[in-house]
């Protein structure tokens, strides 16, 4: 599938802090940035853009926040085409706290939110547009949310001028008839803006579904090295950027990269397919149940957890 | 996807067994057959029907050969609607190996073969049919298959009187787009037959393969336990059953085997996606180059593997 409008973003280290709070060494952060550069890749996630007086720093490494001076620590001094990004989450960064694009080597903010906030998300995107930042909106958990009132949500963001929306599958419910479904009400909805995608792997859907979304048309593609991502995890970049037949890639930066940091990394934290990951997925439901008995000492009974979580039964 | 017609069946102890020379104790085959049978499987594969003039039981488990002996240990005593299959390669199996299905407790013999000895294959299909058993044939590793000589095979098979025909992506190369192509292929070249799919998960597509092609129409569906299966493995049954919606189908026993005994043989044994197995997968080759460096004691260089196996450097 080569099409040249695609731009593949990579948010290993935004994404994959979710795990470990962003404890990341500036070596590992580094090594990623350079072999993603190297790579081709369009967009490297750095991690999140979030206010101090919400988040201790005793607690989250430096990639919850992504001031200027933790980002030019990474990547002072390289020559690279590849732009930064961060995201931000609604309610958890004051507007204030962003600085306007001259004073910053971010190239993008990405704005996470839910279906519910979005006139928030629209108003955090405008403002960042005004400080001079590309900018996108990404609509999470939609898998959740009634169509009436995605619907609506669509509606208020064709009447922004957020230039880019996400299709999100936050939990991995997702097969590849809902992305083709939702690929088309988003564009429907949204004329003349671009769309994204944003899977994740409890079914081991997240490559294939962004394959999918390929297909439907969406041209901007986030992905991890080695699909390292809370939970289940995301799409690999490695499979991704093998489809993509877009020569100006180019995937052996990505095994170097992935054998020396990644799959040691692997050893020590989780992530990718796991039963109680699957079964937050088929039941569509947030991962943070699956995560908790994957984090303990013992895996309990996963036909009970199942029952459970399709019925509702409180896990506490 | 509710659709009558489709039948399932696991291959958890066939295909698994590649891994481990059919190594499994009585114990655990049991409890394969007796998860599967409750959760409404359609078709339990326990084996290859070898002969063992060719193999000798000194290095191979029972399940390479299939005995009644053996399986009657099995499944002596249970009453099951679950049907029982063997596979057999051309060239491994005397046809005379077969006993009449009369004297069997096997319901179906399923016969492997490639494209260029479609003819063997077929001549076995109607030995086994003639025989009294239900038939199947899987062509396999039809990626590397000139149109030509495919189109040539499936002329063949639409001529014989063999009932099913498997579309198998041995090295688990195939993106959605080729199994829609080739389903259709297949549907149109064999009319009246039934197709199935055997898809392999070196690109973590397995199962999304598997649901595009019972989108396109077949009704024939490979899976494994946990996507047990040489190298990167297989469709994962517990995937699969959530998938379709038939209330025949209970996904608990599923869990119930797979948490007993399926993640325990997996911190012993290794299946699964890991880099040299994606790297076969995206060069569409065997799987054995990847296996080989899977086996070592220490990974080497992924990035020289892949310009290797690229270029077409021999290895040793």
């Amino acid at each position: 599938m080569f099409r040249p409008q695609i731009k593949v973003l990579d948010c290993t280290i935004r994404d994959g802090g979710l795990i470990n709070k962003w404890q990341f060494s500036d070596d590992f952060v580094r090594k990623v940035f350079l072999a993603l550069s190297r790579a081709g890749v369009d967009y490297m996630e750095i991690g999140y853009k979030s206010s101090e007086k919400y988040f201790p720093r005793s607690e989250n490494g430096a990639w919850k926040f992504c001031t200027e001076d933790d980002i030019k620590k990474i990547v002072g001094g390289f020559d690279t085409k590849m732009k930064l990004s961060a995201m931000a989450d609604i309610g958890r960064i004051d507007p204030e706290d962003i600085p306007p694009k001259k004073d910053s080597v971010l190239d993008m903010i990405r704005v996470a939110c839910y279906a519910h906030e979005v006139d928030k998300g629209i108003s955090l995107v405008h403002h960042c547009m005004d400080k001079g930042y590309e900018t996108t909106i990404n609509l999470m958990a939609v898998s959740k949310v009634l169509e009436k009132d995605l619907d609506e949500a669509l509606e208020d963001l064709s009447k922004s001028s957020v230039p880019v929306v996400y299709l999100v599958d936050s939990f991995g419910a997702m097969y590849s008839e809902q992305i083709h479904y939702l690929a088309k009400k988003y564009f429907e909805a949204l004329p003349g803006k671009e769309l994204g995608i944003h899977a994740h792997n409890n079914q081991q859907l997240a490559f294939a579904n962004t394959i999918e979304a390929i297909i439907a048309g969406i041209n901007r593609i986030d992905a991890t090295l080695y699909g390292m991502g809370r939970g289940a995890g995301n799409c690999p970049l490695e499979l991704l950027l093998s489809f993509l037949k877009n020569p100006k890639f180019d995937i052996r930066p990505i095994f170097e990269v992935i054998q020396e940091i990644l799959i040691p990394l692997k050893t020590e934290i989780e992530w990718g397919y796991h039963i109680p990951y699957m079964i937050t997925g088929i039941l569509n439901e947030h991962p943070r149940s699956g995560m908790k008995v994957m984090a303990a000492e013992k895996l309990p009974d996963l036909k009970q957890f199942y029952e459970d979580l399709r019925d509702g039964t409180p896990l506490d």
